[in-house]
């Protein structure tokens, strides 16, 4: 465990979290509803964010947890033969601990690349269904992306409309994963994919909570009908239907009653590329272009030790003796924090 | 959903948490933590924990959700091909969406009865032994109990000690879903156990939170040392291993500082009998003789229906007419409310 | 293991197989074929089988082994939180050590009864359909029943008749296991079914080879739409796609060239049931009233002792001191052996 | 479907089993054995597999098929968060629909290359064991190779003996493939390792025949005591304990009852190098230097098609216009058919 002195940028879900949603929490806390998510509170939260979807025919469901997230998901859209596809270092891939192929499922790791690339995705369909022996392999039905990926990158519109197109070419599902979404969010300029924009790039995706300013939660944003039907059974054998379900429409309240989800992101994004702009000029090298609240630095071992006297950094991994380690800002990081930041380099 | 105005008695989660807990959100909402319940939030919580337990030896996890910590213990304790013993009305039987089958293992509900007979329990596992064809049925390796039972029921320490024997003669675990177990401790005078004395009762056991006054939270406790080295693993790949793991400490650091978690489960108990006494003078008949915060009433289907105009309660059964419902009490009933209930009989 | 000189008369897989296939086996041993089941003797066993059923609109599929048969199946046709329906004594309950929930589906025991009844069927589809907590349940999807059953018994085609029509009524399917199918076909005159009636009368089934004459092998036969598309890929995905699937092939050639399945069926009854005749006689109580060719005894543990010196019989269970064992008899076995054992009594 | 007058070397499993054991079918069938694998001709098996292994400590089960082997060895072996480490062209990561992880375990492919390098793999274990966030990643636990490989390459002496010696500094078991092990151990020369070697080598293995002239079995050979106490639950779970056990026994009987098994490896791989080396001198390419019965030929597109007029070959994949396919020898190749293969060039 860290010290307390130190400054811990390692992630962003490092304190509680908005205040807006402890007000909440308190206004409510004696108001009696339902179990299980079909209490008011929810039902405000699912308006809202339809609202800022500018839809009305999508299902909403409350979650808490992203991999818990993930897994329901999946097991949503998939028979026991089918497999999702990513990259090799889709958070699903790697960093679960196989919660997917814990419900039965194959990951197919398509790619070394951080980012899914169409093309590369056409042709594994191509392949798949001229196989003249299908049935010896996983299909791979649904395509998983992270949006921001888990390096902190971005797709354009013209690239998720081109993967999206290959998905439905190919009749199989889109899923985004957006755990981290307020962050991608807050860079539509660079993308131009505004929130209003999802329901029309993929079947199913997530609105992260814990990551971007909630206590906890995630809001499943269901599209294409197929998918709708059965997300509370799957929801409830997971473990994953909360008792007190409106502790998780309370989060997103707060989040889509004006704009504090977008609020978030832009405040955490500007700083986190404030820092990056002047690490960069102060020679610190930078394992990807990242736009986002995350930003991997490459330092050299001695550097990683010296930062981490006093920040906490997330560490990646080491190739050749330098550190590829991770910076991030959240609701709760302050510009004074960043600038000791850039001036600890 | 109903009418705000009516008041809500089906449940013991119906409101959000006991105001202390509020509290301590709002003083630890900028600390800076860990996540994935490595925090010091965390290690003091589990330290008020075992000191109440007065047990330097056991392990303490923090969960969220009773389906979901029943699933994980399940995982940790059984080879695929064993199963898990319990009452017919067992929790994990018949409210769980079969979450346990969806891990992969065997259910074997035992008997009608609403608790678990110890020589019931010692008959299955002797003939169990002496099948000569053992590979071909499921293994019964864990005995799971809930206390107090679904109906409210208790056991005395003389019963679980029983059970525990059994267990132990078998080479079976006892797992206890403490889910309500606030309102069991409340009734220590009438079963003679305390919260100490369960690490001596049991191989694994939990401390429910959402349903006894928490926002949410369950703390696993593991006695047994061969459940304790892996338990880490399941949590994350099930998806229940919190990023904000904090907010499971924060419910548990306040409900054990001091005897808050005692004194839910005494209040509500105290109401829920004192309710119970005076519907009996009133002539409603009980299904079982409850002394918990659950009570299940027999109503003729008219009564029934003129209750819940006002009193949201939760049906559970029909038999000839008669309506089996539950009416439950929790940290946040007054005794305004209970005595509203029994005016309106 | 039973001495060689032992009559054993336990089961009805004890020797090897009908002559008739080794023959088969030895001529087509050096023709080269398709391996997976795609290859033409698998396809003129479908043709003949087909014939059989009277109809052309079926999918047949050639599995090994029962267990093996009933998980494939009940993959094919439920979603995660959807169970299988039964009684207590049914096979996929009892002697599969959890098989169908180690896909990850509950088996739902509908009744200490040996046969199904439509009207317990219908009352538990009523009252899953009216739950108001459906989520909170395992949504029973379909129905399964052996024919005959364990105990050798079987349903008259009006009983079969109202337990799909209640399927039907309620969304679920009907799957009828048939490993022992041979047996129930000979007792025609008493139910009313041939096998051409089965595609009339459920949604899937299979006819038994391991148990009827064949070295190994059962043939599912898909009646329903729904369930035909996908069968390879689960059967695969289980390991049950045998290499060599000829095999299986020759195994249903042989049994259904001619009307060889059901002369190996109505043998083995006629000696059953002559052998349960004469017991009968002799004073010996059997537990049900089997026509099949299992027939459950009910011996004092001191006959039993005296009887499986010279025979061996299946153990079943002990109740009271009684001892509940069954005797079977198979493609191969004699009058002479039948008139030994009532000889020995 | 192939026309029946092309001679078919795609695999080796197109031909039924070596006449030996239909012959030993034939002696068999009417005697009366239990079932389920305890019978006389299965011990009888065992002993002589055991004792060409010269050992007597390791436990042997027969099974039927190779990917329902590679399951419940896998499930034997590993806990839920544990996965498999195998290299990319594994079967078990490509051609089993994804048998693996429908028993909820990952497979971690850990290179493109054929065969698996201690090197690489001990680097993936110290990785792993210093990973600070071990609960947020599978477990490998276990390391599968095929021994012959895919592509029909082989590992020697000192190879495996590395890869074990990694497997055992980093607790992990290896588990040996050996579904076409006949082919494998026709090389002894040249890969230093015999039969008897295995259990030195290894913790977990299988002997396969349905590849190597047997209607259908694999003798999976359990040398790690660990993995021993379990292994028929895990196989009747999985619907793999034949009722007719003894089936697989005779399999293994005339396999090992002399020396058949060796010879019907050294026949087929005699056979398979003769026609590479004809075939080299005539200008064809290879993929791999295969020394066992698989042979992967490079081929244009014009050459496939022509080639695949007489012959069946079995297509793996399309790189650049070129074709790589295979053809194999079995027990059943005659070196005239060879001999027509090779002209046809």
């Amino acid at each position: 465990m860290d010290s307390p002195k130190k400054i811990m940028l390692q992630s962003d879900y490092l304190e509680g979290c908005h205040p807006n949603i402890l007000k909440k929490l308190y206004e409510t806390n004696l108001l009696q509803t339902e179990g299980y998510g079909v209490d008011e509170i929810c039902a405000q939260a699912r308006e809202l964010i339809k609202k800022h979807l500018k839809s009305d025919k999508v299902d909403i469901h409350f979650l808490a947890g992203t991999t818990s997230t993930n897994q329901i998901i999946v097991e949503d859209c998939l028979r026991a033969f089918e497999g999702v596809i990513t990259v090799e270092s889709g958070e699903i891939n790697v960093h679960e601990t196989g919660a997917v192929e814990a419900t039965g499922h194959k990951v197919i790791a398509l790619t070394k690349e951080y980012k899914l690339n169409p093309e590369v995705l056409d042709k594994f369909f191509t392949v798949q269904e001229n196989d003249p022996l299908k049935e010896h392999t996983v299909r791979g039905k649904m395509v998983y992306i992270t949006f921001p990926t888990e390096f902190g990158l971005l797709y354009t519109k013209k690239e998720l409309e081109s993967i999206y197109s290959v998905c439905r070419q190919h009749d199989a599902y889109l899923f985004i994963d957006g755990g981290r979404l307020a962050y991608a969010l807050a860079c539509s300029d660079r993308t131009g994919i505004k929130l209003e924009d999802l329901p029309n790039m993929c079947d199913i995706f997530y609105i992260g909570g814990t990551q971007c300013g909630a206590m906890l939660g995630e809001a499943v944003v269901i599209i294409n009908d197929e998918l709708k039907r059965f997300f509370r059974f799957y929801t409830k054998q997971r473990g994953a239907l909360m008792a007190k379900g409106r502790i998780l429409g309370i989060q997103f309240c707060e989040l889509f009653k004006d704009d504090l989800y977008f609020e978030i992101g832009k405040k955490a994004v500007d700083l986190a590329v404030y820092a990056k702009e002047a690490l960069i000029k102060k020679g610190v090298k930078f394992h990807v272009d990242s736009y986002t609240n995350q930003q991997f630095m490459v330092l050299s071992k001695e550097k990683y030790e010296e930062i981490t006297k006093k920040f906490g950094l997330f560490y990646c991994s080491e190739d050749n003796g330098q550190i590829i380690c991770r910076f991030c800002t959240s609701w709760a990081t302050t510009k004074e924090v960043m600038d000791q930041f850039i001036e600890s380099f």
